[in-house]
């Protein structure tokens, strides 16, 4: 049988499920190796990012955080004292996700020679892959080498009473909204929450922010958490904490919804989102034909490959390693070449750090949140080393007193710190929070990631004046 | 005797000339050390980039910059189409410079216990320093183990005819001047030039550019000065290349200039700036008492001590390794800790990159241009590494394919470019234009200065969707 012919059968080298920027990824491996790939997709191709998360919130941040910027700007801040025009950013945002049509991206993998397979992907067995096709229709695939489960994850809504009848938001309807609500509930505080309520609250919205814990970026070091809260609430975000929703209910079709609190007191708004925690989409997958249980994030090794398997993968959020684009797409890569490492029987490099091994899972996933301030961090938190059992040492700087962060904004304030590893004097982690340090991020994963001794980032100049200079500071302290 | 009646007689352990960024630095390492420091100047202590460089020019160009990229962001760019405040610019500007008042400097160069000399500094001989106050008394200072000439640079303005009668501007006027001139004509390319023409015709000036060459940013990989003098042009900065001043004069003591120039043609200017290269501030340093050519570069080793000398040590600009505020800072700080270690009889590490060798100088300089689009680079430009016998490859991205520049402003324009060493697999140089891409350059600077493998910086993943993202385009394309 010819390659051709197998492909006519449904018989590939690779499957993928899920056409996202990591499924998306692992097609361009797949096929750059020469391997007969087929990719499976439900919905748009180009996945969450491009059209309900990433490209839409920075579309709709990017206004709120310039004119933020602006404000602090002499000479110019007087002209943008005024709102923002929020149709133009609408607009601006529809484009950016093309409209929600996915030609372009089609067109991207088709031009890498993957074959599409429109409808909805799940396993029958070993290397087996059933689609069913909008119209009810059923295809069935079959995977010589590999198949690469990249269906993502979703918004989880809490059961609460009444909660169907709100139509509550998730990041979805967050994202692709097409009208500015008078009043918007943001219910969480993780990145979502502080990502939807900075561009809402910016464009014009009047914001509520219920927070069950007692901070923001409950992930980030405390300092993330803490400055962006300043600042929501200085833009006039109300952010109340140590509370939940405990009902929902919205007055007739269209009218205002009354929230309740666990705290006795209730709240009318005029749309609720709830950024309250991911799920794997995994439960209407087949996963139950290959011995896995449905509805479970995919634990995988350094490879992707998931355990106890030698065909099937799991890449992206539903493998539950590091849940942002960037780091899904980064496995793709390393997952793509072990596929095809693998199906050409060659040697794999899995030790830390080698070409089959995503070591950045572990050590240096890199994060921007796009508020104002930005909050940005790679590798291990402070907390997060101590408890790994590393030695470390937090070093700590006010970002305000380098001269950079005085000329890019008058009244700034930001801070930064850098964790470092006693033993092997490298840079475990970084965080910098402040406007304008989102491009500066990628030094520290560079730094991270190259685990490059302090002895030699000292020789690595800081441009003045820029922020940058923050980099000589922490390593300044450090050194004593 | 003790060492307070030694300081009392003049002597001290290190005697520093030049009280800028680097003499600074250079006084602060010695004195960590616990060496007695002298520190003399005849100006301000701060020295030329607190007060007449990137200082008051960053505070300058930054409303101007802030301006264009708030242009270009939906929603915004309505309300930033007017012309900037100026008077409040210049007023920040005035502030960022402490209105040329060093009390602030003064007061931390007394506080890290350095004894503070005004006046005029000249080497008398070996470890012999004389210092001429403002009123004409002499004082006699000697240093036991070094003397550190840190005295910088000043601009060159040619010997045209007419030239003292227009009282052209320098990088000083330029930067400080209180009032914007109706009409400017800067001579010359580079840095300074394209800074401030950029400051300048932001600020509503209508502005020439004559420059001898055909390129801007000639130093820069040649789509550097594509790119800024496509913008400047755009923003209504007139560029003549191939063109010199012949001749100067002004009508009357406050009147128009007129420029010849060798083409032939004539202009009529308000003010004239001369960005026209740099000379070493050495020329009345007394140094034919120590054997050397006053007015010469002075030519150091890698822990910034003149060659041929044990004592002598020339820091910053004057040695014309890299005449940039932050390079010479770094060299402060090598040459403190060499300094140190001889008066300690303590082992130098002056191997490459060694604690007492200024090894960036020759690998990882970088540099921003504060321009709109900012142009950034550290290390080789392709032509560089080319002609130092590299085999190397240049591999470029478009930087406005990239999804966080589309996000960042509407119509981005710009590009990267990453020098590869073929040999050792090392990047020898990262070139970025663009706007927004300032604080990315110290990614490069730790990559370049950490000699970060290329298959190790496939690891280090930029956050989506920055800017940054550029890094992976650049690898991708570099690895096939």
């Amino acid at each position: 049988m010819t390659d051709a012919d197998a492909v006519k059968s449904g018989e590939y080298d690779v499957v993928v499920i899920g056409a996202g920027p990591v499924g998306e990824n692992v097609a361009d491996r797949a096929r750059a190796a020469g391997l007969s790939t087929a990719v499976v997709e439900s919905e748009l191709i180009g996945g969450e990012c491009s059209y309900w998360a990433c490209m839409p919130s920075k579309a709709l941040l990017r206004p709120v955080v310039a004119r933020a910027d602006a404000r602090r700007v002499p000479g110019l801040s007087g002209a943008v004292r005024g709102p923002l025009d929020a149709d133009a950013v609408l607009a601006y945002r529809d484009e950016q996700t093309s409209h929600w049509k996915d030609d372009g991206q089609v067109g991207w993998l088709e031009g890498i020679g993957a074959d599409i397979y429109r409808g909805k992907g799940r396993l029958t067995g070993v290397r087996k892959v059933a689609v069913t096709g909008p119209d009810g229709s059923e295809q069935h695939l079959t995977a010589r080498h590999a198949v690469a489960v990249c269906t993502g994850s979703r918004a989880v809504v809490p059961a609460l009473p009444g909660i169907e009848d709100v139509r509550p938001w998730t990041s979805r309807e967050a994202t692709s909204a097409k009208e500015v609500p008078g009043r918007l509930v943001v219910v969480g505080g993780g990145v979502v929450g502080v990502e939807m309520a900075t561009a809402w609250q910016g464009l014009g919205a009047e914001v509520t922010m219920l927070i069950r814990g007692k901070r923001l970026l409950p992930k980030m070091e405390p300092f993330a958490g803490e400055l962006v809260a300043e600042a929501l609430t200085e833009a006039g975000v109300t952010i109340r904490t140590g509370v939940s929703a405990t009902a929902v209910s919205r007055a007739g079709k269209d009218g205002p919804v009354t929230v309740e609190l666990d705290d006795g007191d209730r709240l009318e708004t005029d749309e609720i989102l709830f950024a309250t925690g991911r799920a794997p989409r995994t439960d209407d997958l087949g996963l139950d034909t290959v011995g896995l249980k449905p509805g479970s994030w995919l634990t995988v090794d350094d490879s992707c490959r998931v355990e106890d398997s030698d065909w099937l993968y799991a890449v992206g959020d539903v493998n539950h390693r590091a849940l942002l684009t960037h780091q899904g797409k980064y496995q793709a890569r390393i997952a793509g070449a072990a596929i095809a490492a693998r199906a050409q029987d060659a040697s794999l490099e899995t030790e830390r750090w080698g070409t089959h091994a995503a070591t950045a899972d572990h050590a240096a996933v890199p994060q921007v949140v796009f508020t104002d301030p930005e909050a940005a961090s790679v590798g291990l938190t402070l907390a997060e080393a101590e408890s790994a059992g590393h030695r470390v040492r937090a070093v700590d700087h006010d970002l305000a007193s380098v001269a950079g962060s005085g000329l890019y904004a008058q009244g700034y304030k930001g801070r930064a710190r850098m964790v470092v590893d006693l033993d092997r004097e490298v840079v475990l982690g970084v965080t910098f929070v402040g406007p304008g340090i989102g491009e500066l991020l990628h030094s520290a994963t560079i730094a991270v990631a190259g685990e490059v001794p302090i002895e030699r980032l000292w020789h690595a100049v800081p441009a003045y004046p820029t922020i940058s200079e923050v980099w000589l500071r922490l390593l300044e302290t450090y050194r004593g």
